[in-house]
């Protein structure tokens, strides 16, 4: 039993990998850990990822199962709705749900990715290794060619491989090359709207210049800008705009460009920003792509999970909550099939497909939403009813409260029953600006409307 | 004006590269036309590509554009309709049209690859250079870098790069390679159903052992044979089976399993195919896969055309008249912009993309229909009234006629009014066995149905 001897190999020590290295370590495997970045906690971050994330229960839960929930709980914010900015009126904050202690959580990726990687580091079984490049995977051998800092070549040979590789993912390179052979059915589809990360600092106290407890949208109908509270008194804030065209990126080169833009659109913002412009112009403009594939497994030795297997776009604050949530399904898996990896991959694959589709459907879906909706009257009535029904009716849900507070109910069930909701509703409240709802009936109807 | 006086390169020469190459040529350009594998036109062929091909309107009209049409007719099999093998039935011929002239040509790839390569290679503008491996291309500079059967490598500048490198394209790998600069948008979708190719040979006497003029297909609802004429008095025969489960190629492994099948689902068959069960085993099972991909072109420097932009599965029979549509649609455009490559490239994609995206959605449609629907009463009847339709008015189209038969209209055009008439037919066709229709009322309301 040469093969059972051999240790899991994790490619990709990101929020994904580490977490999957530390489960895996905890249920007695040898795990060998290879990132191909330098070590987070050291030196500067790079760049390009964005600073902060909301982590909300299936995140949680999967940190539940690794002993880590206690530790990241003092290093988030709650954010209990949105604070929705519109243009030359009052700042209005929507709750994400009609419930207490319904909320995100805004967190360090940073923080976060040191705290699973400290804890990965001190567990005997893993052996963690920074600057190892994975060059190509031998899918049906289970061995795979890194390259190190100093150009040299090692060949790892594993009893299983695990791709947490990220959205660029070197692993699924590898499927797409034998795509034939597998049936490798892939996808890649970007957004024409691109993002640049900016930056609020604390106020001169060391307080936060605008409402902490909330996550700030400014929508404005083709584009948009949020900002999310760090434990320092500063905000991350992300503008998102086209590409190309009228108030794009390409369009806004200079400061005085920049400066108008966002004082004409923005004006309440920007004395938050002293560095706008400079900022602004020396930033890094990420894009925002969807990347759906299957299979994920290949040859019951290979494994993809995370975002190489399912990149989606920021707007659900899912990402890292789907990923996270890849690991608490793999875990299931293992207490049924041991490590009958063929099994747990093919089985992992079938089952968690649906899942990711429908998040990555959702994210795209609420990019929409706002940039644009959260301003909309209609949307805006909808939203009140549903936090009334919400605290009227503790078993009723909003598709967000689905997806983001109900950790046992799969994605794609949420996604099902939410549009079914808010076809309803958003139809119930097109009318006018009714405020006088019989709480009751709106109930009732929609039961019949999501059992149906 | 040095880059005016800058070869164009031409990278594979496929059908799609030699015609396009040619075209360049007569237009006056210094064409380098480069392909990967060796001359065709010596030595045994490469396998893993049909052997032979239904070229139709949109192909042959291309051909006529480069002064070809005259010298490919010869070398065709006109297929004027489908003759449908029902299992324990007599065969029936489905005429693909109900106007006479209106039919498909069986061709050879090898002879139509080889009749374009030779025009190209006559033609004094045209550089032609066989295994030169197209290993990746600068994108911007319009450079691309080969690799000879010796191992030498080449780096050819060029003024712009044409990338007709077919499904697995180089080219494309190199726009892959710049997803995020590019926002480059790719699919690659596969069929649960592979083919392999199978072979009738002439009778003794050299004459066709089955009709000659059609194409023949056996539905048996999730699979399917088909099999088109050669010039020699053959037929090749593929064979469309599910990868895995019943019935399908992990199955059927023995030369005993294959010939039982074969007797019992493809009884008419099997007595022409005395190499059945060796041909079976030997050759080599391809799959079916769509590759969808935007943009096409990079910088104003590069362009994909042909199966490297637009890949697609053989059931419409239009994949290389597609291609070969491509070449036409983009010499209309060098009329109107001479070499101003970057306004042909960009208003090229935008044009021409809708209609690649519906032949590509068409294809998939008429595995279904091919392999199911053909042996369908329903769909018999509605075959039916619209022969008789395009018999009594001239300018009826039915959908697989407006996508075959009518090089002037747009696949994306094609496929919405096709579309649009086959639910009504469908649904005019669905309660009994009529044969008494009054086709002027039919045509009537077809008419309503279509410009609604």
């Amino acid at each position: 039993m040469a093969e059972m001897d051999q240790p899991l190999l994790v490619i990709g020590a990101g929020l994904c990998g580490s977490l999957l290295a530390l489960r895996l370590a905890q249920r007695g495997h040898r795990v060998l850990l290879h990132e191909r970045r330098p070590d987070p906690r050291i030196g500067p971050v790079v760049g390009g990822r964005s600073i902060n994330l909301a982590l909300s229960n299936r995140g949680l839960k999967a940190l539940g199962m690794v002993g880590l929930e206690g530790a990241i709980r003092p290093e988030c914010i709650p954010m209990t709705g949105r604070m929705v900015h519109p243009l030359g009126g009052q700042a209005v904050l929507a709750p994400y749900s009609g419930r207490s202690g319904e909320y995100i959580n805004s967190v360090s990726r940073g923080g976060l990715n040191a705290l699973l990687l400290e804890a990965a580091e001190r567990h005997p079984n893993i052996t963690l290794r920074f600057e190892s490049d994975c060059l190509e995977v031998d899918l049906g051998q289970a061995k795979a060619v890194f390259q190190n800092a100093g150009g040299g070549k090692e060949t790892v040979e594993a009893g299983a491989i695990f791709g947490t590789d990220g959205a660029g993912s070197a692993v699924r390179r590898s499927m797409l090359g034998q795509t034939n052979a597998l049936l490798f059915n892939y996808s890649q589809q970007f957004l024409s709207h691109g993002y640049k990360e900016l930056h609020i600092p604390p106020a001169e106290d060391g307080g936060f210049r605008i409402e902490q407890h909330a996550l700030h949208i400014w929508p404005r109908g083709t584009y948009m800008v949020i900002a999310l509270p760090n434990m320092d008194g500063s905000f991350t804030v992300t503008v998102f705009l086209p590409f190309e065209g009228d108030n794009s990126f390409t369009e806004l080169a200079t400061p005085e460009q920049v400066l108008a833009f966002f004082q004409k659109q923005f004006p309440d913002l920007v004395p938050h920003m002293p560095d706008l412009a400079g900022d602004f112009l020396k930033n890094p403009t990420g894009s925002l792509g969807t990347v759906k594939c299957y299979p994920w497994q290949a040859y019951g030795k290979t494994l993809l999970l995370g975002d190489a297997a399912h990149a989606i776009v920021p707007f659900y604050g899912q990402g890292m909550n789907a990923s996270f949530e890849d690991v608490s399904e793999l875990d299931g898996l293992l207490d049924e099939h041991g490590s009958d990896w063929p099994t747990i991959f093919k089985t992992f694959q079938q089952r968690r497909k649906p899942d990711t589709d429908a998040i990555a459907d959702l994210a795209v879906d609420n990019f929409y939403e706002m940039r644009d909706h959260v301003a909309n009257p209609q949307f805006m009535r909808k939203r009140r009813l549903e936090t009334l029904l919400e605290q009227h009716f503790p078993t009723y849900f909003s598709k967000y409260s689905l997806v983001t507070f109900r950790e046992d109910v799969p994605y794609a069930q949420a996604m099902r029953q939410g549009r079914d909701q808010d076809a309803f509703l958003m139809d119930y409240c097109a009318q006018d600006d009714q405020t006088d709802w019989d709480l009751a009936d709106v109930y009732g109807r929609l039961k019949t409307v999501v059992n149906s």
